[in-house]
């Protein structure tokens, strides 16, 4: 790319704990070291698509207070739909790929920086392709399924605030001698899950990458019953399927829906199999925000300088990675495939079942 | 009563943060001041029902660790059901209050503390009463619905949680644009609603006791927008009842249950009437638990020790409360009276209104 | 006073947590309810004592976000001298309360809320007396030594940031057998070592208004020890005197400074007396910071809706209070008379002495 | 090593948070996958050369609660002296290593898990090859100075106090426009005030590893300030030295100690050179303890069971590590050989000054 004057940086997609840390780091580091100057593009893509243009420039006296420690976006990040098949009032799509292209260049950017998670950062990044735009990816995203980085930004908030809820079920769960059932996010990745129930002393973690049977789950709050425990935790993400494969708010008996979700579901089924009370809590949205986490905020900043870096060195078409303790530069094309799911012999599912807790059958 | 050298004390009804606390305090002043013996009856009423007697001495030396900072109760609070008519295997029931008072008896006891809520407070009460037992009570709920005292334990550090979740959500509201609605404890009482709305920067705060009207909510919602803010939290009680006084997980249509609680109510009914989206929260159990807050501990010390006091100077058949900023004894007949709601002109109802929080309709 | 259409708001003397919800529950009420217009006088006094004026009008927009959950004031609290005897650059001083009257003038202000603490409550009144100014007082310091108000503004955060310390220092000490002692704020008053000392679990709290005896620590300490306990946690307030009544930081053999402050004198002299090892902590400004708490939020909520209905209903000269659970109105000069200390019969006193803490020699 | 059935294990040094999920995971390992028996030896080396030897069975049922979560070590790590040169009563000195080796015998032990840091890691392993000891460690300290791995246990919970107290620090630096000065942990090594500075938006960060100069501080401050932020924050490592390299808490002048330590030294010339005013805090020994974090619950966890798995397979005279985002095991003569400090060019380093913080001199 040539000489960067104007740079842009949007946040797509859900939001997530320490956005507003990687906005300022680009901020701080394109102001500061190359003498840029920075556009915030307001609602992601939207900001560049509709008219008048959404935006604000970016000085660093807007940094100057609390915005590192402020969970989700002050950009906003505001999805009405597909843009290349955008719905329109009438009900028809029209592809407005091409709005996004002229807004970019009616503000004269050189360069964007997409903070975005899986979904997202692929959809942007058919956007700037559509108009040769030069983009450099930040990835960010609660369930750490980006692929190309060991962490995203917003995944360590995410499992501090379910471990914590751990923390907090699990006193009132020995008082009762109850089983504790925790749904978690995880649509098609296990990471929040995986992780929250080892640092939430755990004895169960269902991700959806790995089968389970109930009847282990059941033998396995049993032998924590007999180990002298009164009490039991389930953690569960909310894309894992009842043990036959159905989804669990489909889960249909006589044309009616059956549970309210995987929680429910394990709820019902372990009460009947452990005579032991049992107990479901959802934890929802509250996983997305909150002051971000230390580790979310020095991964912000670490990415957010060096994306900026990328720009002025040319590396379109990138996405700045945290891997094997360094910072990385990934091709997009190698991180828009997908979501990253949790391998069945990762470094965490092994330790969780090396301190004896059911993560479903091995060998599966 | 006559001279005291044996104190029992138990936890009933549902868990909160502080009753360690509790116990804690109660074993220091009856040992260190009193010289007195101090058991701990497991699981509530249970643990002196059962036979063997289910209790455990307390001495010093248990909490010279993290006790004071432990959520739950150590002591267990397992209700297995009404002790005048206790379900047997057979399906039949049976008066085990005997059972309670022999128990009592057994372990050479001369007087009880309890720690309960305003249902479990009234049982004890009958148990001790069927056997002139000395009675002193310590008032306890997430809910602070029991008469006589401005506080119970455990009632802050329920609102701190639920001001912690707004805090969570506020972020993820604002960058998205919606409505977040917060479904919080409180069958009959909204006291967690009101003070939580007002900590957490609410824009509405439903509460059992105060009707409401949706298009009133819509309204506030409108007004909130137009004020320069994208988002609008919404507290509910869980006890809160449709528009129309229906228990919101009993609307039916059709013979189907039609909301799975009342945020689901309102999530619905206020985005078909605003135009933003809306999500529903339902924080569950994780509101009992956690390390209990600042306030809950003094409250929980101060408490423990003038209830060891009050038996120490014969004060049987009351319960300790704080009530304008003093520990007072209030008759236990004036405490089981039900459950005490939020009254429509409370301090902080006031206060929610003249912050411009909706708190359903005025005079009514 | 008269019709109020414009009212200023202003902080005076040390920051804690929530002024800013107090702000924004001023601005609320009297943008919502009354229709005023709002202007947040910079830096304090100096703000309108100086040329050009500094002040900005409060919108409710500028509240939309995380305002209520921030800490400090965002309009500033700079002291640069005595308004009446303001230091000037040549070294002499001047009396500029005139033009603290006139910037009031200027601005056509018709009353000012001003949110302070003991000494600042003082000057602003005897500046705005110089003018004849209607001002409504709302009471803040973490000390929590302002007459007329169970609580001022401030002052559980600090607790919290306490006994937060202290929930850190016990493990640390358990694990290595120490006496930890830590020095907390409270040059007149010790009701943040009061109430942190119980919530936090400490065996000694030491507070300026109560003598102590080093011997009587030292035995206190031992008797923890032989209760089973292998360490022990100290609270002091910073304003404790050796025990021989000198002031800590000028204790002084031979003309030299010999302790560097309370808790280094205690940590010497508990070495020598006991056989265990002693550390200290002086905590520092991190007791002015953080998240408002809960009741921080709740009272500088209902604090500035109420000190605006003053505004509006004529009561200039008064401050809002909270006393005995309710909000009350106090007159200013009741309130300006020096700090207020800690009842040695105090009910957390009493309190303290029942769990066996030791807080200085009774009766004294 | 030959069959394994009984293992010891024992933290050393320093305390601080994850010991206690280390020897669970340990004990969970051990007992649930290979039916050993574990001993958690009392106080390190202490335990095993005293007499009667101090060391209790560990069994599942002491991890059933709130373990996990506690800050600090339930075993106890005091530490009487080096165990070759023993301190007597008579003042001389002993070699007591031959009465660790006899005590590990008697206790029929065949191997030992160590939980150490750089320091305590080192007497450990020549205790056990004294008396050819299988040894295991496992390594934890707060500075993150631990050869061979990328992350020791306890390191990112004392990065979070200190991150949090930066936090609070900022709002009333902001409120008094002040220079606020945090003097954290780091004798040798800059970790925890290179990755605080960072997530705590500092704008200055002074580790021993990297000189400095105070007119490049202040200049730095004068710079922030121009951008328009009315404070600033300084982070500075307990190690660093004065300007000219001397001590800071020996800097004399006329015979005289001229500072308490590093932070003071620098709030005096800060003070002098800009025309701010200047506070310091010293955190000490909070940073200690407190609830683990989850990623140190993580670390402890994967470490605790794999060091045990390392027992099973033989690999004595190694520590367990995570380098690379993966468990590895290190020789111990690599490990002890002294502290691992923070490198001029660490990723860390690049990104704080990427941000804009001064790190000391460039290229020095």
């Amino acid at each position: 790319m040539g000489k960067v004057r104007r740079l842009g940086v949007l946040t797509s997609g859900g939001d997530c704990a320490g956005l507003n840390a990687v906005i300022r780091a680009v901020t701080y580091r394109a102001v500061r070291t190359y003498g840029w100057k920075v556009f915030g593009i307001i609602d992601g893509s939207m900001g560049l698509m509709e008219r008048p243009l959404r935006y604000r420039e970016l000085d660093l006296d807007m940094f100057s207070g609390n915005m590192l420690r402020e969970a989700g976006t002050f950009l906003g990040t505001v999805n009405r739909g597909d843009p290349f098949n955008f719905p329109m009032p009438d009900g028809s799509t029209k592809d407005r790929s091409l709005d996004f292209v002229d807004g970019f260049n009616k503000l004269s950017l050189d360069a964007l920086v997409v903070i975005g998670g899986d979904g997202s950062m692929k959809i942007l990044k058919q956007l700037c392709d559509r108009g040769s735009i030069n983009m450099v990816g930040v990835p960010k995203t609660i369930d750490n399924d980006v692929h190309g980085t060991d962490f995203a930004v917003g995944f360590t908030t995410a499992v501090n605030v379910v471990t914590e809820a751990l923390d907090r079920l699990q006193p009132t769960a020995a008082s009762h001698h109850r089983v504790m059932i925790l749904e978690v996010m995880g649509r098609d990745a296990g990471h929040i899950a995986i992780n929250a129930a080892i640092s939430g002393g755990a004895d169960v973690a269902l991700v959806p990458e790995i089968p389970y049977k109930l009847d282990s789950i059941a033998r396995k709050i049993e032998e924590v019953i007999r180990e002298g425990r009164n009490h039991a935790l389930v953690v569960v993400a909310e894309g894992v399927k009842t043990e036959d494969g159905t989804p669990a708010t489909k889960a249909q008996s006589h044309g009616q829906m059956r549970y309210g979700g995987i929680g429910q579901y394990l709820s019902e089924h372990l009460a009947a199999k452990t005579e032991l009370e049992t107990r479901v809590t959802t934890l929802g949205h509250v996983q997305r925000g909150g002051t971000p986490s230390t580790r979310d905020r020095l991964l912000a900043s670490a990415f957010g300088v060096h994306a900026v870096d990328m720009v002025a060195q040319g590396q379109s078409g990138h996405m700045v990675a945290w891997r094997d303790n360094a910072l990385v530069e990934v091709p997009l094309e190698d991180v828009c495939i997908g979501p990253r799911t949790l391998s069945p012999d990762d470094a965490l599912v092994t330790a969780a079942r090396g301190l004896g807790i059911y993560v479903g059958e091995e060998g599966a």
